[in-house]
């Protein structure tokens, strides 16, 4: 027997738009001018299962069905598309809800996770143990594709002009699927740049794709949170344009995936797994680095 | 009677540095060179009440105490610092616990709210009163005080000198609380804009400072959270080198905050409230925009 949802569905609203414009001052070299200017939306997105409230994300109001397929990837709560039994977007006047149904077996684990993780627990272990799941080791990545570094300059170059979000607001990140040949595959938004990389693990579910052939392309600065979801998607390499941490580069080393950053139109830096990625002057040849 | 922390203390470790020196390879204009790049650590920080660990965040391992006691403010678990018992904070080898211990009354205060949130309340409304807590309305500031768009320009560029860890790392936000004639006041920096601002409301509690006299500065885009944030610290005027969301600039306005963003050397916009900011050619004057 499986639990069914029980509450009909409210009325649904029309989903807000990702981005508005709005009035405001300039001020530019003394000279004051009145205008607009097109800014993001954040919506409040709640995600939850069996009828409880999971987590509430602040998050752009698109793709809201892969985010909340992705973050129940990343999250481990369930380890595959099928095993979200139904999934309804819902609009409501305070944001959006993402309503799963999952197995009952699944729920009791997920809330027995949640219990063990908010204690109480006593004598001072409540800390250590909430400290420990979140640095869990990533899964390891063994995707055995390699690239060329132009292949990962042209990756990177190949994902601005679709970032359309961005292009009207320039004020949300980007991550985005892309294999050589076929060129960019999937590439999601949002104001968060967690949230654009758990839409990108929806879509790459949702599509069936087999991200250990291609690339992760990411706008932003790499968190071991960036890292542990890239490793639940099953990419080799990672290409973000912004700096790591050291606990994600420890995170990327011990997971095996290979780590670009700082990427720009003249280069990049490579911090991890060095051997996915042909560096040298004769692109196509391996370069061992440190 | 007041609950006691039961458990002893483990025994503490030495402080992570915030940032550290990483080897890495670099490929720029064809010319492959290996090296090392200083990145900013990231750590997770286990906030502990009375023995239940209610957060896990990942952020710089500095100014913990500072962290703990806004997070507790900006998340009106506790109105004043004085309601915070003890405070501790622990460095065991998964990283830091900050642990707090407040009156049992607030501690079953949290609890229900925490029930409240995280269901289940069953017939669909737990996704709707999760996401109203998310938006609920910010506090109401009052600050009278006005400034020139000359002194929203010099408490910005005062701020770029002083963030220590980002000159080192180019790749930690930072939040800062400026009073001209005073100058920079308080700075924190941080892997994470949220945690960065918590630490400065920490920081300005611990100080006793009356934020109303000031500008809040941030390095960062303007989220929903940051404008609440802004709110509990009571600081009229906001100045971000980054943009808004639709959403900060809706509750900025309804919270009384001026919003000035996309702050740079030549200006910056005014979203909310201009009249806390003379922007006209005659400074010191006010001038009213839409």
């Amino acid at each position: 027997m499986t639990d069914e949802p029980a509450c009909p569905l409210p009325d649904d609203l029309p989903t807000p738009p990702p981005a508005r414009r709005v009035a405001r001052a300039q001020l530019r070299d003394g000279a004051v001018a009145e205008g607009m200017r097109a800014v993001p939306e954040e919506t409040p997105v709640a995600l939850t299962f069996n009828g409880t409230t999971h987590a509430v994300m602040m998050a752009s109001p698109t793709d809201i069905a892969d985010f909340a397929l992705g973050f129940s990837l990343t999250e481990g709560i369930v380890g595959a598309a099928a095993e979200i039994e139904s999934l309804d977007v819902i609009v409501v006047e305070e944001g959006i809800e993402a309503r799963m149904w999952i197995a009952p077996e699944k729920m009791a684990r997920l809330a027995a996770r949640r219990r063990a993780l908010a204690g109480p627990t006593g004598c001072g272990l409540c800390g250590v143990e909430s400290l420990a799941e979140a640095v869990k080791p990533a899964a390891h990545v063994t995707a055995a594709t390699r690239f060329t570094s132009a292949e990962v300059l042209a990756a990177m170059a190949a994902m601005a002009p679709a970032q359309a979000l961005n292009h009207e607001t320039r004020a949300v990140h980007g991550a985005a699927y892309y294999e050589p040949g076929a060129g960019l595959i999937a590439l999601a938004e949002d104001v968060g740049r967690h949230n654009a990389l758990d839409k990108l693990v929806g879509a790459a579910a949702r599509l069936g794709l087999d991200p250990g052939r291609g690339l992760l392309l990411l706008t932003s600065r790499v968190s071991i949170e960036m890292v542990q979801k890239a490793s639940v998607l099953g990419v080799g390499v990672i290409a973000a344009v912004s700096a790591p941490t050291s606990l994600a580069i420890r995170t990327a080393e011990a997971a095996g995936i290979t780590l670009c950053a700082v990427v720009r139109a003249d280069g990049f830096e490579i911090f991890t797994h060095p051997q996915r990625v042909a560096l040298g002057p004769h692109e196509g040849q391996e370069t061992h680095v440190a």
